[in-house]
C-alpha cells in the first residue's frame, strides 16, 4: 500500500462536473490500494475573483483581512470534493490548511511553511478515510489564518509528502507535463519525461506555471519524488527528481518565459557603499522577490541600477524604492511593466561555450532588443520588452530544440 | 465607555456599498466612545447559492462537509467589513466562529452553542480595536467546523454579548423594530417599543422573522438586553428586555405567521402506550423541531397523529416516521407542505376570556377552514392552508389590533 498525495488546481474543480470528475480519478486511485491525501485549490477563477470583490472596498486592504477572505476558496473547494467522493459511496474527510496542521510564519498572503503536525490528516487515513486538504493555507502560532504566495498549493502538496512521508506527491494538471516551452506559443514542444529538481527550479522560478518554485524547493530538500501529470488524460507525465539521469543526453530543456515582470530602475545612485543593500535591504523586508539585478557605474561616477519584481509587486515595489531614494538622493526613478523574461534552461549548460552566444543571435535575427542579462549554472535569462515574448521564445526553441 | 455588540444580517452586507454603509454605522457607535464587537452574517443569498452549489454535487451531501462549505459566506463578510473600517481609518479584526472561542456541540448544521471563550476577543477590544466576529458558526472540541441553524447569526450575537458582559446587543435588520404583524401583509402595523423576551420568543418561533429563537432563549437566560433595529435609519426600534412593563395595557402583542411549515399525518397508530413516544423519540434524535402535535383516538381504537415540522426538515422527518410506522404498524402516513401557521401573542392572553373565540370567529368570517389548534399560556396558534394566509393575517390583526 502507498501513500500519495494527489495536488488539482483551480481549473480541475472550476465546475460541480469537473469536482466530479476529479472525485472519480480520485476514487480510481484509492481503489488500487493506496492511502490518498487530496489538495485542491481555489474552484477556477474564484481567488481573482475574491481579490476583484475586495478592490470594490478598498484600495489597499490589510493583508491579514485578504488572506481571510481568499482562504474560503480552497474551504469550499475541499467541501465540494468531499460531498462528491461520498456520493460516490467512499469516506472522506475535508480540512482546512489550519485544521491539516499547517503552520507558517506570519506574513500574510506570502507566508512560508513553518512546520506541519499530520496528526490528524494521518488518523482519519488510519481510518480509511480520503483525506482532503485545502492547498495555499495555513495558520500562524496564533491562529490567524495565512495563504501563501499564488500558487502555494503545489507547496502544500509537497510539505503534506514531505510531513506524511508519502511515496509521492502527483501534481495534476491541464498540461500533460513539463515541456520544452510553452505549447500555446511553439509547435512542437516535447514533454520530457524526467527532469532534474534544479533544472525544474529554474523552469518553475522562470515561468513554467507547471510547478510552484517553492514547491521544488521543498521537493529537493525533503527529497519528495513529484509527478507532473495531466487531470485529464492517465499519460504518465513528467517526473521530477532529485538526481540527473541523462547527463550525456541534451543539455538543453527547455525554453522558458514569464511575462509578469516589471522592472525599476534607479538612476543616478550614489557610488559609495551600502547603496545597493539600503535598496535591495528594504524591498526583500517587504517579502517582495527581487529576480534580475543589473547595475553599472557610469561616467559621473553615479550608478545606475535596475532589478526586475512581479508584476503584481510593482506598485509596493516602487513606493518602497521611492522612499529609499529619497534619503541616499537618487536622481530618477522609472518603473517599467511592459517587459517579459525569455530564459534557456539546462543543466550543465555553463561549460558548453557558445549557448549564451546562440541564444544571443536567435534574438538578434528577430531583431529582438535585449535590455538585461542574467546568467547562472542552469540558465540565461533575457529581458525583453512584453510585446516580443512568443516570437523570442519561437526563435530559441527553434534554435535548440526545434 | 459602553461595550455593545452589534449584529447584522446578511442583506446588510449584502454589496460592497452595503458592507461600506455599516462600516460608516459601526464607526459612528465607535466614535461615541464605546467599545464593540461586531457579528456578522454571509453576504445576501450567499449562503442559498451555496446550498444551490452543493445539490450540484449531489442530493444528500454529508453535514460537515456543508458546514465546511457553509461557513465560508460568513468568513467573506467579516474580512469585507474590517477592509471597510480600515479603510475609513479605524483598526479592525475579523475573527471567524471558531477563532472567537465559539465551541459548539457535533450536530452539523444545527449545532448549539456550548460556551465561548472570549479571550480573543477581549485582548482586541483591549488595544482599541473593532472587532468583527462571523455569525453562525463555531467549532466542535475536536476543531470541526459547525453551522447553527439558519438565522444563528442573532445566536452568535447574543451569545457573544452574555459572554462578554456586553451592555447591549444591538440586531440590525431591514425593518425597523418588532411589529404587531409583517407590513407586508398587514397595511396599519405599530411599531412595539418594547417587548417582553418570553413574547418575543413566541414571536420568533411563530414566525417573526426579525429575531432568531435561540438568539431569545439566550437573551433571557444571560439577561442580555437586545435592540432590534433599522441598519438603514437612526430611529429606536424596539427593546426586548426580561420585565413587561404594560401588564395593564394591551395583552395582544401581534399576529405572526409562518410559512415554512409542513404536516406529518400517522393514520391507524395502536392505541398502546408509548406509540407517540417512539415516533418522537426517532424525530428528536435527529435534531428535528416539531411543533404543533395533535392526536385524536378515533372510533376504532386506533390514534391518528398529526404534528408539524419546518418545511426543510419535512423530507428527512418523513422518511423517520416511515421508518417508525413500519416497526409499530400504522395504516398511512401521509405528508403536506402546502400549510402555514397563523398565531396571536400577547402575555396573559389565557386570562382574559373569549381572546381564543375571537380568532376563530375572524377565520370562520372569512371562511378559513382551522386545520390544528394549540395554545400556550401567551399564544394561540391554528394551522391553516398557506395560500389563506395573508388573509387570515389580516383578519386576526384587524379584529384585535386595526
Amino acid at each position: 500500500m502507498s501513500l500519495i498525495v494527489q495536488k488539482y488546481g483551480g481549473t480541475s474543480v472550476a465546475t460541480p462536473e469537473k469536482v466530479k470528475h476529479v472525485a472519480k480519478r480520485v476514487i480510481k486511485t484509492k481503489e488500487e490500494g493506496n492511502q490518498l491525501v487530496v489538495v485542491v485549490s481555489a474552484p477556477g477563477d474564484m481567488t481573482d475573483d475574491l481579490i476583484e470583490l475586495a478592490s470594490k472596498i478598498t484600495d489597499s486592504p490589510p493583508a491579514r483581512e485578504m488572506d481571510m477572505l481568499l482562504a474560503t476558496g480552497e474551504q469550499q473547494s475541499i467541501a465540494l470534493l468531499a460531498m462528491a467522493i461520498y456520493a460516490e459511496g467512499h469516506e472522506a474527510i475535508s480540512f482546512t490548511g489550519p485544521q491539516a496542521g499547517v503552520r507558517t510564519n506570519s506574513v500574510h498572503r506570502k507566508a512560508r511553511i513553518q512546520s506541519i503536525n499530520p496528526d490528524k490528516v494521518k488518523k482519519a487515513l488510519s481510518k480509511g478515510k480520503i483525506v482532503i486538504v485545502a492547498g495555499f493555507q495555513g495558520a500562524t502560532l496564533d491562529d490567524d489564518i495565512t495563504t501563501l504566495s499564488r500558487g502555494g498549493s503545489d507547496t502544500s502538496a509537497v510539505a503534506l509528502a514531505a510531513a506524511l512521508k508519502a511515496d509521492v506527491c502527483e501534481i495534476y494538471t491541464d498540461v500533460e507535463g513539463v515541456y520544452t516551452a510553452d505549447p500555446r506559443i511553439v509547435k512542437d514542444v516535447k514533454r520530457l519525461d524526467s527532469i532534474s529538481s534544479e533544472e525544474m527550479l529554474e523552469m518553475a522560478s522562470l515561468g513554467a506555471k507547471v510547478l510552484h518554485t517553492r514547491a521544488v524547493e521543498y521537493a529537493e530538500k525533503y527529497d519528495v519524488p513529484v509527478h507532473v501529470r495531466s487531470t485529464f488524460s492517465e499519460n504518465p507525465g513528467t517526473m521530477v527528481t532529485k538526481e540527473v539521469k541523462d547527463m550525456e543526453g541534451a543539455i538543453i530543456k527547455g525554453v522558458t518565459h514569464d511575462k509578469d515582470q516589471a522592472k525599476i530602475s534607479v538612476y543616478g545612485v550614489p557610488d559609495t557603499p551600502g547603496m545597493a543593500y539600503k535598496i535591495f535591504k528594504a524591498v526583500g523586508d517587504a517579502e517582495i522577490n527581487v529576480d534580475v539585478i543589473v547595475q553599472n557605474v557610469g561616467r559621473d561616477n553615479k550608478a545606475n541600477i535596475s532589478f526586475t519584481v512581479s508584476g503584481t509587486d510593482l506598485k509596493e515595489a516602487l513606493a518602497i524604492v521611492q522612499s529609499v531614494g529619497k534619503n541616499i538622493g537618487v536622481e530618477e526613478i522609472t518603473a517599467d511593466n511592459e517587459i517579459a523574461k525569455v530564459s534557456l534552461v539546462g543543466v550543465g549548460m555553463k561549460s558548453h561555450s557558445g549557448v549564451a552566444a546562440r541564444m544571443f543571435e536567435a534574438l538578434a535575427e528577430k531583431k529582438i532588443n535585449i535590455q538585461m542579462i542574467t546568467t547562472s549554472e542552469i540558465k540565461i535569462s533575457c529581458v525583453i520588452a512584453k510585446k516580443d515574448t512568443e516570437e523570442a521564445v519561437r526563435a530559441i526553441h527553434s534554435k535548440f530544440l526545434g
